[in-house]
């Protein structure tokens, strides 16, 4: 790795991401995460690079409130497709800030303990940074280099809050929805949105000895309110699976199902025009952020704005004609 | 109300809210949550000749986790100051997308079954909007307009999640952080940074019965904490009180604080400078909307930015390419 003065050194990156060096792998993802302007750009040299070697892997949300058993779940899906089909599989995370208990570097790999030491595993620690757009964009860019660096099943884990399940959704192929079995959660408590944007719900915790008749009841429930839906247009009617991470159980109807999806969707082109969109998606999200740079890189127009931020005072009235009068000189330099 | 097609009467809506018309203040902050662009601009007419009468409440935040009974404890408070201090209490929220069970039209007025029904009281639900950033830019537009209709204390709530707390924090004087007394919830379990922003901890669901010793050794711990932190520009170390909303003990101390505080930073000029660096980040905010608006009502740059767009494919490198070729173009329109 080159040191902050030289120029970066983007074969090292290339060759050492390409080869599937975790190392290197876990710099350049530091490198995506750096909120540093010049870091960045850097970074997109680099990122340019390995872009024609992505887009191989199935990308897989999951979402589910803290409790429900999320990274055990991935922990037991992952070594079950490492074991019996010999996928490499990356997990990344997409949340805003995070309360100290959860998400730390430690916590990450503690909490799934056999995948994070898997040789076939990649772990990347939920990102510290407390603004969701960001780390939204970070996950985008370490989806590619995970896949660049050969893992072909990404999950992409959110704890479902604010806007994140949407952020997920224009991220990966299939989403999968976690909610403890028989914990009598109707309908009600979930949110709304959501169904459009799941393909799986996961009824987990389904143990042998835990509220069997009340699992019964919400997997015919779910599977009844699934079937009159309207067909989405991928043309695929959310499933319902009941599952149990501790007595490793519905692991292989999962796997059917998104299996199925995956080979349903590539032949309707169904897929193609879904990463096709979120790579329109992204191409917004770049725009905004070329555009601000191109503003808050300006030396006359940030002189312009600290001027009148400058005399704001504690009267909330001078904000808003402040930044009127601000904008009107702005507009002088579009033309 | 003017109809859609004529000039909006800016007058109606002057006097309606400094009248303290709860109806047209209702409306005026409906027209404030409207996302179309040509409302917004109208919306801020109205908002310039109102904002001279506004900045005379206590803004005081309230966060914590769902279940700590945010509700419950803003309705006794609520009560408390409008019996007892003849108070005007205001009720705003500021939360990303909520589940249908929380913060719908009906919840938060029915959770605050009396000060819903109480003349000196306004409570605004949630708007249902699911950007955050947008939903924090109205409540500070619905806060402002409360103070012009006369409500000198305002209860921002917040479910404490993401960023919530920051954008609160940037919005109010006085920060209030509820916990369930004798939960065991430790230090552990509390987000970073947390400590630095509120100015209160109240130990809620401190009834009799309920936990008394390990409510007293969180009371001790806590208070022992806050007396380890150096000192905050408020020159303000944060309090601790136990409280039940159930038994409506608690609410002269907590009280008592606030008054404490909003007294010694009104005399240290501290309150002063808080409120203006405030007006600091709205301007920012505001800035920010106002050039978007800028690029984005631009026919031309619109024109550029969706020929690039439409090029996008299913591969990756083409959003980034793309955007770059975009930024080229936007560039020489800067001079």
């Amino acid at each position: 790795m080159t040191s902050n003065n030289e120029k970066l050194d983007i074969n090292y990156f290339y060759n050492g991401v390409l080869y599937g060096d975790r190392t290197i792998l876990s710099q350049a993802i530091t490198l995506a995460e750096s909120s540093l302007n010049i870091d960045k750009e850097d970074f997109r040299l680099i990122l340019k690079k390995i872009l024609p070697h992505t887009g191989n892997s199935i990308r897989i949300g999951i979402t589910g409130i803290p409790g429900v058993g999320k990274s055990t779940f991935i922990e037991v899906l992952g070594m079950y497709l490492i074991k019996k089909y010999k996928k490499k599989v990356a997990v990344l995370s997409i949340d805003p800030s995070s309360p100290i208990n959860m998400g730390s570097i430690l916590g990450d790999k503690v909490r799934m303990n056999e995948l994070s030491r898997s040789d076939n595993a990649y772990i990347r620690p939920t990102p510290s940074k407390s603004k969701l757009g960001g780390v939204a964009e970070n996950t985008r860019e370490s989806l590619l280099l995970c896949e660049a660096a050969g893992y072909n099943v990404i999950f992409i884990e959110t704890v479902g809050i604010g806007q994140s399940e949407t952020t997920v959704h224009d991220m990966v192929d299939f989403l999968i929805m976690l909610q403890i079995a028989g914990a009598g959660d109707d309908l009600q408590t979930i949110k709304r949105g959501i169904f459009e944007k799941i393909d799986l719900l996961v009824l987990h915790k389904a143990e042998a000895n835990n509220s069997l008749k009340q699992t019964e009841k919400e997997y015919h429930n779910f599977k009844q309110m699934f079937s009159f839906f309207s067909l989405k247009e991928s043309n695929w009617t959310p499933r319902v699976v009941k599952c149990s991470s501790y007595e490793k159980y519905g692991f292989d109807d999962i796997w059917k199902i998104i299996s199925d999806y995956i080979d349903k969707t590539k032949a309707s082109i169904f897929f193609e025009k879904k990463r096709k969109d979120q790579n329109k998606k992204w191409y917004d999200v770049l725009v905004n952020q070329k555009i601000n740079n191109l503003i808050f890189n300006d030396k006359d127009m940030v002189h312009e704005i600290l001027k009148y931020r400058n005399q704001v005072s504690k009267e909330s009235i001078e904000a808003l004609n402040l930044s009127d009068k601000l904008i009107e000189v702005l507009k002088k330099k579009f033309n």
